[in-house]
């Protein structure tokens, strides 16, 4: 596929009659007469070879999973940051972050009532350990914080068990993050939850817990969804269950991390930068291709092919490998402290965080004004099939939720999400969940983005920090 | 949904031209007037309930997986034997079936280089043991025997890792049994193989292996599909890799097991049979729900619903759970022999073996006369969505093989096979892939063909013994 603008005079029209409510001075050229062609150039280069898969299996071949205060992480950081510098990118550097180190260890769960079975799971990030030969005590199962609330008298000295179904990922998450202290605060030895998935093949699915501080800190993990219903099933019988939790989890000091910083120094306005990146950490199982070696790789290569193609526009393009997304968000914070004087000429932030899949537009956070434009810029990919702008109220990716706090514009990719939570935060996050086209078309969208916006007359205008703190 | 058939004239007319090429004698009845109301309160009572959901939650969460030569296989067919017996089933007992005992043990996979990192893996079925230490050697990579014979002079004294993609289940299934020992020709210390799955969440899949005797015996395991990718890119990338393996699996001897039989005896001529099962063994992981404990309870429960409606037939329902499909075949052949003064009088052999998925007909073997009488019992499943006869030239399940090649036609329900492959033989393999209302829909197939089958005024003619071998 490649991408071609209308030129007829009819098309030209019809784009004019779409481009309010901020259509450009009369004597500017429209968007996609200044950048049809460069978009063109960009998509068809991005899609032209498979180097940006090429880069993503050795990255996660080579080392693996990254979860902070790893060694693996750190090999891989260095690796990107010589990578980079080969590449010609500007200004390569690690930009020093503190980051909690979180250490799994040894880890299982067994039903021993009614029949003795070993269960799927994953202890959950941050979670405690159990005593040395684990917890053993009958299951509550419950499907919400409600019903917790309504059975908590028989919580007490029980392992508590949320078995919900995955429906939207924000109330999933919740159980996840908060279910453990709820828990502990009806008296719960440890809590359980089911895995978030919506396909499971017996795949546990980790994530972060958030403990309460004004409560027991109590071990947790996730179950996989067959476990999960299992056990609830027995209970529905009128069955006892019983199980083991063993977990040797560990919480050690934080210890120093980077986040990947690189740039393609604008060639007028280099204070003025528009920010695209991922988060080179993951998650300590699979491969973290897809969560989120994808979008960190689309990002890099992002700008590696505006530079490869000469294209260097008026602002600066940096982009930004954050670290520790996934257990802490430090690196996002540490961007932000580290970059204050420099924000209010940030003119854009964009992160890849929905799985390298395939792109159908960008998800954007912004005022109005801003928002036209962006419309205006992702038009230039209308052949390709990546136009759409979805206008969301909060900040849609975590690592610029910092940013986007100050007023920044945020954006995501919009990818395909259909087969996201099938392997996120497991095991099955590899290289293979990866389409190579997929994966070029993530540049593309990135590159075409991030060039024009840091190309155009002037700056996407910021919300006002009140608005966007509101979010 | 329920089942009606059509009955104007018009109708009756277009079924009379379709009849053909076997159309009933004149003064009979066809068989959609004499079994259409017969088959709609069958459909309808197979579909108002949950019974046999509810009867396969309590099988695999009760018994978990059976394994031939386990405790749990022989513990849930005296559960279902006293169960059949409660039901008020005829004739109900286990016969005698001896049958391989292999145990899996402990083992593993890891990759020693490039760098360190589990694998994911299962043992295959008869497999045998790695020394205490297990077997670390370099990993030769090929996708077929053809490039294991090209390049067999790499293969001694390494480790060959067949990594094939999964396309047709015939194809990759001589990789899984014959692979080993093409590897050990070779001089390979150890086979590995690439799961056979259509989708991976680094699930491994395991199945049985077929020693050839003429080589030494060396140790193989299935990979999950995503290690096996990655060991390929390593080896395409010129990198070395290294493997250590370790499994304790051991083969016993020979232990008695049963095949389930119950009956409902025939009305007019109870020594014509038509049977139709499943089979109760499973690999030993999972809960074997979808293959087979689904079609067992398929099978068991369409038996049962005739016996609640009343519907007795001239001939004899006999539902077989077969045992040991999985690891030898030893239950389709001791029920042939033992049975075989009874064969010549067999009209049907069915077995349910494809998952317990939306059933959309059948899959038969026999003669064309056979075949114009099954289509014609189809059809009356129509207006559910069940009437598809599809021929095949060979017998369509592994435990009715034995009979099929005697001449006895064969039919299996053809279900929805789209996500067979995401679960076969793997952890994945559990209740909650099986839906109630599918699950419902494969009893009234069932009921529906053995009723009709077992009650028409002639037997199904049998093929020539002759023609069937040479299936």
């Amino acid at each position: 596929m490649t991408v071609s603008r209308p030129s007829s005079t009819l098309a030209f029209l019809a784009l004019l009659a779409t481009a309010a409510p901020f259509p450009l001075p009369a004597q500017q050229p429209t968007i996609a007469a200044a950048y049809g062609d460069a978009a063109g150039r960009i998509y068809r280069a991005a899609t032209g070879d498979s180097l940006a898969y090429t880069r993503l299996g050795l990255l996660v071949d080579t080392f693996g999973h990254r979860l902070s205060g790893s060694p693996s992480l750190e090999a891989a950081i260095d690796w990107i940051l010589s990578e980079m510098s080969k590449d010609g990118l500007e200004k390569v550097r690690g930009e020093p972050v503190m980051v909690p180190r979180w250490v799994r260890g040894a880890e299982s769960a067994v039903m021993v009532q009614p029949r003795s079975a070993p269960l799927r799971m994953l202890g959950l990030g941050g979670s405690v350990a159990t005593p040395k030969n684990g917890i053993t005590a009958p299951v509550l199962v419950v499907t919400s914080f409600d019903e917790l609330a309504q059975r908590a008298a028989e919580a007490k000295g029980k392992i508590v068990l949320f078995d919900a179904p995955f429906s939207d990922y924000i109330v999933s998450r919740r159980i996840r993050t908060d279910g453990p202290s709820a828990a502990a605060r009806a008296g719960a030895l440890a809590c359980l939850i089911r895995s978030i998935a919506s396909v499971s093949i017996r795949s546990p699915h980790t994530g972060m817990l958030v403990y309460d501080s004004t409560v027991a800190k109590i071990p947790a993990a996730a179950l996989s969804v067959e476990d999960a219903m299992m056990l609830h099933r027995f209970q529905d019988r009128g069955e006892r269950v019983v199980v083991t939790l063993r977990m040797s989890a560990n919480t050690h000091s934080d210890v120093p991390s980077r986040n990947v910083v690189a740039e393609l120094v604008g060639r007028e306005k280099p204070d003025e930068v528009v920010v695209l990146g991922g988060h080179i950490d993951s998650w300590d199982v699979g491969q973290g291709a897809m969560d989120d070696g994808g979008g960190s790789v689309a990002a890099w290569e992002a700008v590696h092919l505006l530079q490869r193609l000469g294209l260097r526009p008026r602002r600066t393009v940096r982009v930004v490998l954050w670290t520790n997304e996934e257990n802490g968000g430090a690196g996002g914070r540490a961007y932000r402290d580290r970059h204050a004087s420099e924000l209010p000429s940030h003119v854009l932030a964009m992160e890849s965080d929905n799985g390298a899949f395939n792109p159908k537009g960008y998800i954007f956070m912004g005022s109005d004004a801003a928002a036209g434009l962006v419309k205006e810029v992702a038009a230039l990919l209308d052949s390709a099939g990546i136009s759409g702008v979805q206008r969301v109220p909060e900040s849609p990716a975590a690592d610029i939720t910092p940013l986007v706090a100050l007023g920044i514009p945020g954006m995501e990719l919009d990818n395909d999400g259909s087969r996201y939570f099938w392997y996120h935060h497991s095991d099955g996050d590899t290289l293979d969940k990866i389409d190579p086209k997929d994966l070029a078309r993530c540049v593309a969208a990135m590159a075409v983005m991030a060039y024009v916006v840091a190309d155009l007359p002037d700056p996407l205008p910021h919300t006002s920090s009140t608005a966007a703190s509101g979010s």
